[in-house]
């Protein structure tokens, strides 16, 4: 047997694993989780699994989805804000499952890290809570590891996942949309959680984490008319509240994520027909104009990195466009579906 | 307006995120998924999010969790073997649903990371697909995220969601354990996903990434009848096929992960009771011995990081006991159910 080099008395606790203190947050995360009860939930933080009670559906889909934060977490560390980033991983979550026409049942989190501290797990899971809340979803369950030497330290990544369900004939696929069908955009209030390792590269953000960087963030911009920080780390918006009223009258849903609209608008879009939008037709939040022109980041680059001001579009028919325009007043006509021609899915009026 | 600093035209890929390169792999996520399929699968891998027909329940319990496979991520990059990481994280998730007595449905995974080669994430979802398919579950969809300057360049996490189901009456909860019942074991088949940070602590390996940590994996231990990283890197065993067939019969079934036996077998105990083990009633993998002997860890600690063989416990009623060892020829009778005496929840014999 070879020689191999022993560290003396090891412990999990020297390796950067303190089990006793994990499991001294489990009671605390539950009592967070409170805030977020559906009355199907049978068991949720604590046990090796959550159990929820599917009740009330005649041929139910149940819609899933897994996300992350991206690097808008490291803006958040920088400044201590955590619980933004629960509000930003729910949301997101909430948001992809919608685009099925799904109603969320619950949701679990996975926070990753090293060396974070117990009040930043507690405030990151506090801000998912509230935000499970909100969208009438189940904190059901969730897993927090210590990584020693996988992360820096202070570092963690976040990890949500989601679970709704819709009946099976109000399933929203896309498959409906026809060309004539309008564009109706819905306001983004930012970046929401897509293009942060662009946006921390232009402003030399959330880099080396120094407190240069934090005086950075903290910087009033009267062209925003608010910090930097503000801009940069005000959560990911939920839609379901404005879209629920109006789903059995929507063709189709797109969220507006990493990609831009490019990305993610052809996604929803039968074979043969395209997307063509009227430029200028909604107002971009000046954050992103402020990023372009410090950046010096090309028309093209900016469309395919981020939202640029809608969070998410949607295709209705043409008769149904004033009614659901009069039930989401912040809807905006920004295009219509037309034929296809050539391979340009998105193309600008 | 402050001047900040202006990186020249940045691009998305200049700051470490390949949207494209990300787009060109979900056609070859959704290829490997593909083998891991069920009938009730309505959308998979490619939309915002994954779709599932739940049919065939009466009164469906759905049973989700959320988990990792911890450092022994470090350990399988270090040698280039990802495939075995997939199995670790379905088999974890698939046996903590099982605790409950659920069958997997689907299952959703995340790869965050920096520079993680495309043949690395393929070769992670392949492992997944595999796994998924022997646990019948279905690969539903799942997200990879680019986060320059939060993983170390090469580094990653891996994170897994499973989502199955129980007839309401036939969940197994340990609310019908009482003293006098048997607790029988399954074996282990060495660590599975737990205890990594110690065993690379004591090892030296997994902590810097370099030639001599890599020498030391691939050496030849005698005692193992291996090497170091074929002990340490067998992917964690997936109890289902197993316990399938004598699930009706199981009062509590309890996953034995992070905080070993002293730490899991008590979440499934209901008040008043407490499990006598008998020491020495199980076989020892012989990695766990190397383990305490190389790092000098003293017995506690070995048992509230490690299984330590065992990689399943169940409590059966008596009379049950000789079915299900005749059906389950690998369980062994370890201990059994007594009433509570002091604080201990697991005592030894």
């Amino acid at each position: 047997m070879p020689d191999t080099p022993s560290p003396g008395s090891a412990s999990y606790r020297q390796a950067g694993v303190d089990i006793a203190a994990a499991e001294g947050l489990i009671p605390r995360y539950a009592d967070l989780a409170r805030v977020a009860g559906r009355p199907e939930v049978l068991a949720a933080v604590g046990p090796f699994s959550g159990l929820f009670n599917l009740r009330g559906y005649r041929d139910p889909v149940l819609v899933a989805s897994a996300d992350g934060v991206g690097t808008k977490l490291k803006l958040a560390a920088l400044l201590g804000r955590y619980a933004g980033l629960g509000h930003d991983l729910v949301n997101h979550c909430v948001n992809d499952i919608l685009t099925a026409g799904a109603e969320p049942l619950f949701f679990l989190d996975y926070i990753g890290g090293t060396d974070l501290p117990d009040e930043a797990k507690l405030e990151i899971v506090r801000g998912i809570a509230e935000a499970c809340r909100d969208a009438g979803c189940a904190l059901l369950g969730g897993e927090t590891a210590d990584m020693p030497g996988l992360y820096a330290s202070g570092d963690f990544d976040l990890v949500g996942f989601i679970v709704g369900a819709a009946e099976r004939d109000n399933v929203i696929d896309g498959s409906r949309i026809q060309a004539g069908d309008v564009l109706l955009g819905l306001p983004s209030n930012g970046l929401h959680t897509n293009g942060y390792s662009l946006a921390r590269k232009v402003f030399q953000v959330g880099i080396n984490g120094t407190a240069n960087e934090a005086a950075r963030l903290l910087t009033h911009y009267d062209e925003l008319g608010e910090t930097l920080a503000d801009a940069l780390l005000r959560p990911h918006r939920c839609y379901l509240p404005g879209l629920k009223p109006v789903l059995p009258r929507l063709r189709g849903i797109a969220h507006i994520t990493g990609g831009g609209i490019p990305g993610n608008l052809p996604r929803i879009l039968p074979a043969g027909v395209a997307a063509r939008l009227q430029r200028g037709s909604w107002p971009m939040p000046p954050i992103f104009g402020l990023i372009q022109r410090l950046g010096n980041v090309p028309d093209e680059e900016m469309a395919s990195v981020f939202n640029l001001g809608l969070g998410v579009i949607l295709a209705v028919a043409p008769e149904d466009a004033d009614a659901i325009r009069a039930a989401l007043p912040e809807a905006l006509v920004v295009g219509e579906v037309i034929s296809q021609h050539g391979e340009q899915r998105v193309v600008y009026a």
